[in-house]
């Protein structure tokens, strides 16, 4: 599989994940590691209440993985801003995942506020990472200001019900210029498989790892997934036919 | 994962293949390799009409790989069964995958037919393996006169739309006590693991594989796809919500 | 619209309702009325278990309306022609509605004993309207034997899901010389009209109807919906498209 | 049915159409008329091109139908500002459809600029009626800021694919304190029922009806869907189950 390159990382695996809704931290670390991942969000509400960097990212920084922080909380781009620059701070880094979700209820994005934070955030030097609605137009916007990947929803963030999104998905790899990872919605391998057959760069999938009953197995699982997705995307698959054709050579030999 | 078992035989491999439609019989051979599969479909008709077993089998026949010989072709159950026969004669195995269609264009399958012969083959000693409609009441009635496994489509064979049938393949899967194999309509690896995702058994592949660009990746995603979707059924999928919840901890620190 | 002929009757409405799960006679009474339904199911148990013509017969008797006696309950053939002949002693009419379904959860129909009772049935004189899989190598075997119609299921009996088997049920369209009906599942106007869409001769709706909170209503909707569905069958529908066109002139006269 | 009302306005039917695609003006003259519908979009470029109400308009204006020029062709809120100005000037209503759409492939809204115009139109005295991706913050934004309503697609425009955003519809719906329009991808009257019974207060259709063999037929078949999907949705509609019940009562008198 090809390399996927966001600003000036490259990253082999294309399954990002996340930190929260693990049991414990031991078995979030476990999960970690054993998808492959080497990008991983980190709400950054954890680093900021605590005023100290907590177990969760000690766990995590002593290995090659790269931290992610996003601004999940925030409600508008002014408080997206003052988190990015926050987390920049805690953590060190300038990469942003931005989630703006004014809506507590269904954690839907805002499609105005994170372009504006999108813009403002590029222009301090942030490597931004927007989540948003699968809005093909939105993402050309997104890609014009300077964000380094675009992250559109599958379906409403933790409802595990796969691709809704599929139709607007397509037009927004077609047209892309910029690596499109789905976030959200992915609630089983086979979710994860179809996002990379379509042609996604990547997926971040977080709750259905954490929430399994064996978030290490899923976690692998969801690397395979990925992983097949992927080959399957390279070496070319076939489309859907609305007319049946046979898969074994049909033959009357047996009556004639 | 737990291994398969089929009459008197274990699988590692939950991925069944076929040899129809490669391009050349060394492509066939590689991709049948690297799929990982131990059982994997021949059109009889190859064998019956050309008198001798042609260099198809003799690439598999070196190998660990177990044949199915398929009746694909016939149009009822008495074709059906001197179709098996001709194929136990032939190949030197009492395993026969069961395929009665009468209909040239879509290749369904035909209920009563496939009741007919799996019972008379049973008692014929067979190990009789039926390609049927995903219909819960047909299959239960496969299993009472023997079928060691029922084989409902997913959709109209070649199709590659995946699982139109899920409603019917839950009851299938909930109710069936031989392995629920599912055949027909698997065009890409999401599909696959979807199936497995489900509780399917196993699946059978042929079609995707054989007319990919790049047969060999597809056969090895496709093993991926059937594991990955497998240890997530093993470890227990998430169920899909009407309503959101937030992956991440939602909180309203920055504007307090 | 064009009528739809079964047997020997002429039906100007194409759609079938049922006696069952409403409130009161009454209710019932004014909704078959609202429904504009020329053909009615009762369950034959209902006349049968209670040795003479119940309140619900004497209400429809007195209109118009065709009774369609179904032999809801039986598990096999043989006591579904022993049913049928109760029915046309007690009601008075050769049309029988047949659905055999050994299982109690899920009453999906047996296409073997169905297929058996079908060839009986019309041997001795019945109108026989099979209730089925969407299966359509057997619908074609039942119209080989005599039947006057064939009846697919939708979705899963009071699923209310629609038209899960819209893929097959688009070849037993293709393929049928007898009126296609069909017949659970539907749970919306939305699903009645999409059902004409596809080319369904009728549908039967009675749950989405009886158990509405306002069956009248809902009975009048239904009739609509089925309507209006068959215009747009007979008017010709658009295709859908995988690529968007624009409804309305595009140009660019502002900026130019 | 309950009228519908926006901004000063109260509408008996809930189907809007277009007066785009016909192949002549007689034709759409007479679809409009059998399709009921009270408010008909007209793209305001024919107006302002031609430097004086064309045929279509006159056609229209003798009857009490309210016409609704739309923006279509622009590209950004400064456009569409201009462009809404000049069609109150040109056909004497302050109502304006606003479509921004700098895609001229795939023709969907920019959700930036579309809060933008309608923020401006809103304070210079306009009803705006924005056409806008299925985004549910971006509904209550524009409620926000005055909308008289939100009109978000089913899916993309011309596609004919009906409901692909149904996840976020439910959502709109459910937030919305304006009435709700689903605009675009409504191909069949099956589409704009379903749009109805999720509560959805309006449909637009056009296409649909223009470029059908039958546009009249086609307009009263649509006419009748969104009544008989809005009398089921007042009506209450059961939900969908799982698992199976059975519609008719089931026993065993005929066995014991």
């Amino acid at each position: 599989m090809k390399p996927l390159q966001i600003a000036d990382k490259t990253f082999t695996s294309r399954l990002f994940t996340g930190t929260g809704k693990f049991r414990d931290i031991a078995t979030m670390q476990a999960a970690v590691e054993a998808s492959g991942s080497e990008l991983v969000t980190v709400a950054l509400t954890r680093v900021a209440t605590q005023g100290d960097v907590d177990e969760r990212l000690t766990a995590l920084e002593a290995s090659e993985i790269n931290l992610l922080p996003n601004t999940s909380g925030v409600r508008d781009a002014k408080e997206a801003i003052f988190a990015a620059q926050l987390a920049r701070e805690a953590l060190g880094t300038n990469w942003i995942k931005l989630e703006i979700h004014p809506d507590p209820k269904y954690l839907l994005p805002d499609p105005v506020e994170t372009l504006k934070a999108t813009e403002a955030l590029v222009k301090e030097g942030f490597v931004v990472m927007p989540y948003i609605q699968a809005d093909p137009v939105l993402c050309k916007r997104l890609e014009a200001v300077g964000a380094q990947c675009v992250m559109p929803l599958g379906a409403p963030i933790g409802s595990n019900k796969g691709l809704r999104t599929q139709d607007f998905l397509e037009i927004i790899i077609e047209q892309s210029n910029v690596p499109v990872i789905v976030d959200a919605g992915i609630g089983a391998p086979s979710h994860a498989s179809w996002a990379m057959e379509l042609g996604a760069d990547a997926v971040l999938v977080n709750t259905a790892i954490a929430v399994s009953p064996d978030p290490v197995t899923m976690a692998k699982a969801f690397e395979m997934a990925v992983q097949c997705g992927r080959m399957a995307y390279e070496s070319g698959l076939a489309s859907t036919h609305p007319h049946a054709s046979a898969s074994s050579p049909f033959t009357s030999f047996l009556t004639e």
